[in-house]
């Protein structure tokens, strides 16, 4: 085995960019249909919307041996749909043990997580904090600011996402929702339990 | 399987320290005997020294299923021993190919990296740089600054720490030195190969 060369990641913030990176995902708000429940006000951000991702990630991942990691920057834009804050799809990881750790860099974001028994957690995300999210957590970030919520993360690469699990439940159990200047926590009527083992 | 609960872990930079960890780990100068190859230097800084720490981690473990991720803050005091500056000991992880993020929140620091089979990299950490340490090198922080080098780390909680590696060598094989206002590399002398597959 060769060891791979280190590698000097810089993020840019403003730009929402990492140099350094091997890799690059994104979302864009006419793939994420059925992600909020209102429909009528998604319709109307599409029709308003330029096409542009409303979310993304650059990574760096070396190489896949066992204990390797991916690092990378999550940059999710600014929005509404209807009282809904914007947000990521949300994953857990196909090796549901798996953790992960987010660092705020820009913005004002939640971490939304939830275990397939039931239990809920939120953390607010602001620059210099992080959320070590253990293994076994379904979560997503939500963008409650009005800039850029950029988190840099770091997650075993053979964690792999699960992205379909939420979607099977009728989304989350909780929705982030505007409330006055901030935001809060509110039972989603479509949420079914979680299917799948907590393994 | 319970998962353990999400924690918010926010580093204290002036101060050095991490609110919500569950783990420290502290090294005073007289624990370095034999890291620095000026000896004479090395006794007159102990008989300045106050017996404080001169580096120290902060480090959230939540759980060790398999992968889950130790994170935490590394906080190493400037400082030169003759004209090699302050540094931790160095390790490679027991476990070889796992990998380590550092990201740098305050100071100036180098990640001295080398490889069993001889391969040396030397990259500079000021805040908001990272470094993406591979599994397989051999990794040591030196502060080259004159304030606190800290950095943000995550890494798999099962890589283990192999601090012997490097004194069976004789040290590592590079030097990082004073050099007018700034570092440079120098060979060590006192270097021997590494023992030990590249597993």
């Amino acid at each position: 085995m060769t060891a791979t060369e280190p590698i000097r990641l810089t993020p840019d913030v403003l730009l929402g960019l990492l140099a350094g990176n091997n890799g690059r995902y994104e979302k864009r708000l006419a793939e994420l249909e059925g992600l909020y429940r209102d429909d009528a006000a998604f319709r109307s951000a599409l029709e308003s919307d330029d096409g542009e991702p409303v979310y993304w990630v650059e990574s760096s991942t070396p190489d896949t041996e066992p204990g390797a990691l991916t690092v990378g920057i999550s940059v999710l834009k600014p929005g509404r749909v209807g009282d809904e804050f914007a947000m990521t799809r949300g994953h857990i990881h196909a090796q549901h043990s798996a953790a992960e750790l987010y660092y705020g860099l820009s913005g004002r974001g939640v971490m939304l997580m939830e275990t397939v028994d039931g239990r809920t957690s939120a953390i607010e995300i602001t620059p210099g904090v992080a959320v070590h999210v253990p293994g076994h957590w379904i979560h997503r970030s939500v963008n409650v600011g009005d800039e850029p919520f950029t988190t840099l993360f770091c997650y075993p690469s053979d964690a792999g996402q699960d992205y379909g699990i939420i979607g099977d439940a009728g989304g989350m159990a909780k929705l982030v929702i505007a409330d006055g200047e901030g935001w809060a926590l509110r039972d989603n009527p479509d949420h079914r339990a979680y299917q799948g083992d907590t393994a």
